[in-house]
């Protein structure tokens, strides 16, 4: 039988032309990523499953993780996020490096998804991360990274916003106001996750299944309901938890006067589900009606080495899957036309006996740095222009019988329709004439 | 007990500085593949086993390959190599797909090595390939494509050989004059895959034990001694294979006055194990004496499709390691300066008041396109130097209070040690002194 030619299930094939939009996407990821001087790391594709046993939430190792013993019977992974690896290497090399200690990645990782919309087995993911900077500063940091990546795909504020939230608030809530043990603190932190994408009487029933006693029933509503920063810290204000939430309220402070600022909008329902964060969290959001998703999350976490043996180092981080993305730049006409391959040149040869010129002019024209297709064979000039225009070329070469007589190539403009014939041995001039 | 802060066995962190060097040969890689109007292509990590069974040598899949069964019960790999992907990527499309389809690629790969020198279980492989072009030219521009890249490096024919055989012409001289039967000659295929890495004793008892007729030992060790194109083609005109011959007698001819001709050399020994290959076959070799490896390997294949049901489309391609790359580059003294990350400014504050005003003009000089490491928190006048020596930054900016009541910042440029006073509204001027 024959073997199918499609791709695994939920992953991709990326043919050029999807190849090109990755590019595009992880080159802007990368330009942001360096102009916040944050340098590139990459670990491996495994890594043994205790790490994610260690940190990851319950969810993803019992039901998404593609995990396997392997032949010298260790139980490993392939990474289903980034996090634990980026843990495990600042965990190694963390006393001897400078703080803060910026670094990005973009890995691929997998996860055993039911594949969606939004959702496949395999994606990307840029990953930031911040260590051991001052308290609100690397936060802060990080959230104008985060800002700075939507804007250089030309993203503005009318299309996307980034939802803020406080895990140390949420926790003194639950903790303080609420009074809730630990299990129904867990609970209650999935039905928040779950609170925009559930109907009001769902979200009530959840609700009132974890706590009994009315007043914090109510008390828990009006949190959910909070709108922005004022009426947050009025809350917090009222129900003398000031002390506890100081942290967040004088990063929210700093940040008031920051250009980042016009971004964020407080959200009393993002706590991101993943455990290990202890601090500031966020969602990058698409306020587009049909696109209403998280394209990025993250937030800061100040025990992540603990797992190592390691004193903590406080740090902040996020991720932006690549299909996420792509549907919000989709979504919002933001990406260009990557139609078709960009290359200098397309050369091409008459009779077999210019072969031997064009495949030297060729490599010649390599060596100055342009990208030369070469068209292998001998072909008729009335189908070089068809040719060039199919492939999007914007300049044409072309020797036959009396350009090889001549020493000449003719070079054609495919845009403006100029031409020349040029000396051969003039390679400069033909580099000119084509990169200007 | 605390986790390990080690990768899993045979696989590599790469850190900033050990990521540096990957960037560095990935973006020659991409030059050299642009340069020849190569596309950028990417396959999912896993594939069915079954492709790897239908295609790859026997030995990859029963000893090195990472197999396993997912919760759907499909028999999956991690990719060990890519020209079973590129395959079945290609029969999905290359119907409609104009010819010849010029593809590259840079996979992660994974194969179940014992860890040592040059050869880890996960390295990352440059791939590329040529699909329908013309006989011989193909097989010209793809060797043309992996001597570009090794110029790139600054590579040149003292330090890098591309050894070149054909299996036509193997398989014509062990069928027609050795008379071996598909066992012999597989069992022959290894043996002349060792023979340069054991004694000649030994060589000789591997040898004896496939053949044991004297008239074909002696002819066969006479075939393990040629030196050069002539040589060859002597042999096989001698021993009446010169028509078998002809199509790799005909590529030489045409290669002969091409500019590749000059890294290519004849070896009888090289076969390359996988069982895909048909034609042309190729390594590129280390003369180090320290280094005396394979960098890349490759070769022509007829038959790629036919397991998809799909008619034949010849191809040739090769693959080039990151870590056999790396060793090389190392041996021969070829790896730039990639100590410090390149930004373009470091930007400190002295007091906490100029933090704004700090944060600001950072979000300002990153729109224009500067790589900015600001520094979080005010840091003493005396500390800033030392810090942005020992980063590597050519310029450094500061913001004391006295260039707060200015409205300047102060910007440093470390290696002329010149200096001025630019004012925080003229960024045009700071971008301009910055980058000239």
């Amino acid at each position: 039988m024959a073997l199918s030619k499609k791709p695994y299930k939920g992953c991709r094939d990326f043919y050029p032309i999807q190849m090109r939009v990755r590019d595009y996407l992880f080159q802007n990821m990368k330009k942001a990523a360096h102009s916040f001087a944050y340098e590139a790391y990459d670990g491996p594709l495994l890594e043994e499953v205790d790490l994610y046993l260690a940190k990851s939430g319950e969810e993803l190792i019992t039901e998404q993780i593609y995990s396997f013993t392997d032949r010298g019977d260790r139980n490993v992974a392939i990474r289903p996020e980034m996090t634990p690896t980026v843990a495990r290497m600042v965990a190694g090399v963390h006393r001897e490096t400078s703080k803060p200690i910026r670094w990005y990645s973009i890995p691929n990782l997998m996860r055993y998804e039911k594949p969606q919309r939004g959702r496949l087995r395999e994606h990307w993911q840029f990953n930031a991360d911040i260590f051991g900077a001052e308290e609100n500063l690397g936060e802060i940091e990080i959230l104008s990274l985060v800002d700075k990546l939507m804007k250089n795909f030309g993203a503005d504020t009318s299309m996307y916003g980034i939802l803020i939230n406080d895990r140390t608030v949420v926790d003194s809530i639950f903790e303080n106001l609420l009074n809730l043990d630990k299990d129904q603190t867990y609970k209650l932190y999935k039905v928040i996750d779950k609170a925009k994408k559930v109907k009001a009487d769902a979200l009530d029933k959840m609700i009132t299944d974890i706590i009994t006693d009315s007043n914090s029933i109510a008390t828990f509503k009006e949190y959910l309901e909070l709108k922005d920063f004022e009426e947050l810290f009025s809350y917090l204000d009222k129900n003398n938890l000031a002390e506890k939430s100081q942290s967040f309220k004088s990063f929210v402070n700093k940040a008031k006067n920051l250009p980042v600022f016009e971004s964020l909008q407080y959200d009393p329902t993002i706590v991101r589900g993943l455990d290990y964060y202890t601090g500031v969290v966020f969602e990058v959001f698409d306020k587009h009606p049909d696109n209403r998703r998280a394209i990025a999350g993250g937030g800061a976490y100040a025990n992540l080495l603990q797992i190592f043996d390691e004193n903590p180092l406080p740090g902040i981080g996020f991720g932006m899957g690549d299909v996420t993305l792509r549907d919000f730049l989709e979504t919002h006409k933001l990406l260009p036309d990557l139609s078709h391959a960009k290359n200098d040149l397309l050369l091409c040869y008459f009779e077999e006996d210019c072969e031997e010129t064009a495949f030297k002019l060729a490599t010649e024209l390599r060596e100055l740095g342009l990208d030369v297709e070469l068209n292998l064979g001998a072909i008729k000039f009335k189908k070089v222009f068809k040719l060039a225009e199919s492939k999007g070329h914007n300049f044409l070469g072309m020797i036959g019988s009396n350009e090889l007589v001549d020493g000449v190539v003719q070079i054609k403009n495919l845009s403006t329709r100029d031409g020349e014939n040029i000396k051969i041995t003039n390679i400069k001039d033909i580099q000119k004439f084509i990169k200007g």
